[in-house]
């Protein structure tokens, strides 16, 4: 049976915006080094609602009542976004030929409502 | 026909995250205020793809390959949103009765992808 909204969020227990973390190794990140090394990989994920301004709703309303059709603002966000604000600037790591490498800006380190 | 993504990019000029204006009545805000005065009310729209970190490549690529299954990393965002960074603080206006208001940040001043 397909579960409504409100039933979806409180299954998944509403969670507010927050730094989330999970042990990861570097070859599943992506990036094209082949390294067995686990980092803590944070990332940044949870609702916004609570952080909604007047501009939020009044762009909802406006996309509601279809005043404006045009595509940007259907396109347009009226809810914050959960986003890094900071990053853990550096990650530094011996590849699986023991080279060393270091990555930028590959994990979160501080979350909010954007 | 559908078209594809490319193509609606492509059509609809690829733009940028950038802030847009329409004039609207305050009665159109949807703010629960009756008037026919106008404002131009500004609001975020546009693409953020090229500002992408590491970190949003890196979450885009966890996910494609299902290494964490997690419902908190399914719903975090790879890419940047384009969203307010401030808001034109005061907005006043008379009221169809003759009655003085003034709302706060309902119309953004400048955007950026967050």
């Amino acid at each position: 049976t397909k579960q409504g909204k409100r039933t979806k969020r409180a299954k998944n227990g509403n969670k507010a915006c927050s730094l989330q973390e999970e042990e990861v190794t570097i070859s599943q990140l992506g990036l094209a080094y082949i390294s067995d090394e686990t980092i803590p990989f944070r990332y940044c994920s949870g609702r916004c609602v609570a952080s909604r301004r007047n501009y939020d709703l009044t762009l909802a309303s406006l996309k509601r009542k279809h005043v404006l059709n045009r595509e940007n603002l259907k396109k347009a966000r009226h809810s914050p976004c959960c986003r890094p604000i900071a990053y853990e600037k550096e990650i530094s790591f011996l590849d699986n030929e023991s080279k060393y490498h270091t990555i930028y800006d590959v994990s979160a380190s501080e979350c909010a409502c954007v």
